[in-house]
């Protein structure tokens, strides 16, 4: 056992932090300068592409993608990297070409993708030319269950035809968005998790409508390229666009699912970090009642307890990037679910008493809290309620006495 | 003792109940659209003036203000209908004419307001031609304490001129805002509570700089008026526009407190029912796992709770209330400091957890939830966060043993 | 509506405060020395003999009983004086002759007893001569459904059999212990609530077999009775010591749970208030790290939270009690089963922070704190756990919408 | 970064946990029946011997022991047996000669002892022939504080005399006690950390009076030895009985509170983990309500939050240990009050489940879960409070901020 990290991780860690302390935290306030000055929500700020430049050249770029296409780093190795960009989660992932939803269809397009189709969507999702975005969620059914999609993609002749509707397609509403992935049903009468399929939709087929950008809480989220509402109606595709083969489309949602969760953790702690950060900086620059915030014991609880639960969640989370490295997504079931149920509810906790100690400041726009409160609550939501995933922890736990 | 309304509150519940099914919630699609196409953030929607006139027309108007100039009611009378306006806190409250801060400053003018001063600004206000702002908040000091205000208020000749910066100034990014109720330092060198006095400002006194609108989880809240950001350079207004005398501004303050932070509970018991009503709506109609999600322990569990939770929150509400109409504000003052901290912890959970029931539709803009959880959450902060009122409880408990 | 209580309320809690402070209190170490000087853990102290004859001549007696049995006062005006006696939850209600299971067993008598079963058992209950037990829960069934029950009770000429094992029937440890009220099945085959039947056993019947006290924590209760495991082995009793009729079982049970809900909870209450002003004489009186420990912030937000949490807690009790009083048990169900679930929860967290204020003192025997936690402890399962009962409420909360 | 145990780790948990099951937990009932048949509540029972022989033979014996005197374990490598034996609290360790406060005392003979101090007192203790206690803490002072200690250890010629009062001496009731580890002032004017001095005191020493044996929540722990209240009367040892020398009492005090944190910290997650699989068990096995309590969503929740945390806090307390062993007490500074806080907060809360979820039998003496609770509830208290150890980790984390 060792809790120390190899020093291949520390030396990333050392040229990343000195990264964002130089380049990304300073490019906060000129994102939102140059999002203000745009005519439309929707804009790509140059501020990024300066940065992207910069990261790049410094070969701080695809960390999150093992093998010869990425920068070959394993779960354990990245999670930590995952962790600093989480600081700055509006700017920093693309920064770094590290951000979601592109990072899980870089990792599906590696791994499953044929030389076509990584020609075509890998190379210039790596070389951080072109988003892209993964249809997934539907409004009107409860997505944590994949049985229920009802997006239909039908084989017709050389071509599949898609028909459906989906929402909270995360960066479908950026103009640099160019490709979907697609998950829907291409044979309903099959076995339960060989129903569904993935595949490849350029964003400017015909039949694709981009209807509007959802929001969080009051946030539409233009920053990072909105969650948006698309129809598909009679959307035709050639049929080499599908991802692995007709009924794969559950096993390679499972496959992104593990390192995907581990990511949104890992970014998770970061804003917590943040966050607990920003509260000790305020708390110890204000007085009230005749001394500094910081003095006051109620404040001093919540930061002891935020310091112990963000190194509980660390801890739990690298574990399980271990146990996928060492054992595979399977192995690590169960931990996979506990970060996805244990880490939200310390990142919201806290970043909910850092809004308290900054007063109304913590609710507006003159610091980053109230967004990344309203980031963090969705945690609570994506990729199955925490209710889910408790219940399904809960039944593995009791199989033992049964 | 006695747990049941009287004739007159239960008449009124019963009309205001039926204006709002009829009228009022059907009315909130539509202001969303009317200022989704306005021009500005912070236009006035036309039907909000067709609903102030339908309800006028019934006497459900000013029912907020005791005495003569308004309907005449109890705080123990109004309390239930504060409750039934806040189950739409956006819109209710302005079409009843019942809205913050103009309640608070109407009172305010009909209480200490010269003849002058009630003739010219409370009159319009009764009859819901202007709004009114009420600036008290400052950017720079912790507002929870009345002897930290930065804005100075000098007598000079027949005048006084305003120096200073407040910010969350609600209602005053409306376009129909045209008066401003200005705390401020008028002798610094009085006794602790004889330094402030209160001023009336027309908005368009030069010197008065509204600056921007503050933003709450990423709305601005324009539907009711934003709360603006405002520079007070050289202000100068006739000596008659003090209210009260120099030196009241503090007792002024304390005499809005009491009925402000009834109507503040009462309306967001209303949101807490609002938001439960829209959980057990969502939960007996969608279905997971092979039944409704309504059958689910942990959903039924939050149900319970928030049945509890408001009924002891709205029975400490409507006793403080009767405190305060039998006793007095002082006598009430732990009661009111009570509610003032359980109610916002109360409305919080109950929003977020119906929030977590009805999964991405929660967090968007397709429920009302995000917004009433934005509201709701701005409640333990403002006039005072929460620990400042728990530490002023504590002492006075422990005042007896000491 | 009104919040003050009556004048005989006032009257009755002056009076009942006053013989508290004079006699219950300065007697509780007394009644721990005469328990620990005993042969038995199961000794009747004779402080208690005294103080009884002394509340007994002032009038201070069977307070809980509705009509002219008892002190004739209504739900609403018995509570608070529950809350007071709650205050020395182990030593007051015996002294009033106020304690449970007499209470349940005397109203139990009261109402549906015979004129020859009032004359045995409810006149010398009445007079606090002997002590009575409830045989209601077993070992081996989920107590909180009545339609488990496996206790049999057969006619068998003349006479019924009683047979079965029932345990936590309190008070049946106590050398007064003269008679027990049990519960079981008369006909397994009737209707769900028809198959039951309450009927009257003297303690010293042959076949009556107590076999051990239940211990509660580390406690067992000899102070007042204990908490007793059963045996019924052919069991053999007169039949007119059945009470109401065969099948009356379910709806006695019913008719007694109301007003003892009220009780508990009241006196839990009681309990909080307790411990409340343990820990505010506490941390006033001790100092830690240069200042008394009631300058601390976090022991002041529990201070706080402890108030607040009491009083709304037992305004919905008192407006249970009123519904009681006004619509009757059915009208309350809803109240009755929140007051059930919120009470215990409030006093348990107040107990245990008291105890965490008072260091190691607080889970000793030198303070009445860990023992207060014991008893409050069990309110989250007697009378059915809180699941059971949240699950019930939020059915009736989801009916609305269904 | 490695997560898994090394072998001899491994080896050992294996041996460990098969003579759990054989012998261990088959006792806990025997060791029951042992003490309620025996004269005294501090007998020491008979099974315990044979079981230590037992243990013994099989090398399973003084595994806390760093170095050549016990097994040559570090502390990751203990960590893991202590929560084995922390299944069983009040036997295993005494079982494995790994019970506190001997372990403690032990830790500071082997290190700061003289050779005749070991001869005398070490060597019995390694052998399991007598027990031993650690007397610091003090009725009448806040002893989270060491400066604030009363008793007092005076040089008089060739001895030094003792005077002063103890409490929650643990061990020390028991018939096997042998000798005390006591706390004092030698120099009151000495500077802030160079004023105590630790002394062994035999028991029998003239002058040592045990007064009374401290009760948790209703229970003595005569199983272990119980918790005593000593008073020392001018008590007379030779001045060769300090440890180590004058003022090091500080030092030595530091230097057992780390290995003291990971071992109480293992040993309640143990615990855990014997509530957690009591709690699955018992919801397996009873049915409520048409089914097994295992499917309410709320018990699924219970558990699943409780694989959580028992996670968790597990790793942080592993990662404690190994910061232990690669940087020092020192480096570990942080950890070490983060596990004190966040251990007892997750056991309590786990335990107090598991006693709902069985009902009334929780509470009882039928399971060992109350008695698990009393003890969980203690090591929020033992070794400073909660708010005391928040208190100091904030300062440490504000000050990267002043």
């Amino acid at each position: 056992m060792d809790f120390g990290y190899d020093d291949r991780t520390e030396q990333l860690r050392a040229q990343l932090t000195e990264f964002m302390d130089e380049h990304v935290h300073p490019a906060e306030p000129v994102l939102h300068e140059q999002l203000a000055a745009a005519d439309s929500r929707w804009t790509h700020a140059p501020i990024i592409d300066e940065l992207k430049a910069k990261a790049r050249e410094r070969g701080l770029w695809n960390l999150f993608l093992p093998g010869a296409d990425g920068a070959g780093l394993t779960n354990l190795q990245y999670a930590p990297l995952a962790e600093i960009m989480g600081r700055s989660p509006t700017l920093a992932p693309e920064v770094f070409n590290c951000s979601a939803p592109d990072t899980g269809n870089m990792e599906v397009l590696a791994e499953f993708g044929t030389p076509q189709q990584r020609e075509r969507w890998l190379k210039p999702l790596l070389d951080g030319e072109i988003r892209s975005a993964f249809c997934m969620t539907e409004p009107e059914v409860a997505s944590s269950d994949a049985t229920n999609i009802g997006t239909r993609i039908e084989r017709d002749g050389d071509s599949y035809v898609i028909n459906g509707r989906k929402w909270w397609s995360s960066g479908a509403m950026s103009p640099r968005c160019k490709v979907l992935i697609v998950m829907g049903k291409s044979d309903p009468e099959a076995e339960r998790h060989r129903q569904q399929s993935q595949i490849l939709v350029p964003v400017d087929t015909p039949g694709v409508r981009i209807e509007r950008g959802m929001h969080v809480f009051g946030y539409d989220d233009g920053d990072h390229g909105g969650h948006a509402e698309i129809v598909f109606d009679d959307v035709r595709v050639p049929a080499e666009n599908i991802i692995s083969g007709e009924g794969e489309g559950f096993a390679i949602a499972q496959a992104r699912l593990g390192p995907g969760r581990i990511h949104h953790c890992m970014r998770a702690i970061g804003m917590a970090e943040r966050a607990l950060e920003l509260m000790c900086r305020r708390v110890t620059s204000r007085r009230a009642f005749g001394g500094p915030i910081a003095d006051q014991g109620v404040v001093q609880q919540w930061i002891a307890d935020a310091r112990i639960n963000i190194e509980t969640n660390r801890l739990l989370t690298l574990k399980t990037a271990w146990l996928m490295d060492t054992v595979g997504n399977k192995g690590a079931h169960t931990e996979i679910q506990a970060i996805k149920v244990a880490v939200p509810q310390m990142v919201t906790t806290i970043v909910d008493r850092a809004i308290q100690a900054h007063g109304a400041a913590g609710v507006s726009q003159d610091t980053p809290l109230a967004s990344l409160y309203a980031h963090a609550r969705t945690l609570h939501i994506v990729d199955g309620p925490d209710e889910v995933h408790r219940r399904s922890m809960a039944r593995r736990e009791l199989k033992k006495y049964r």
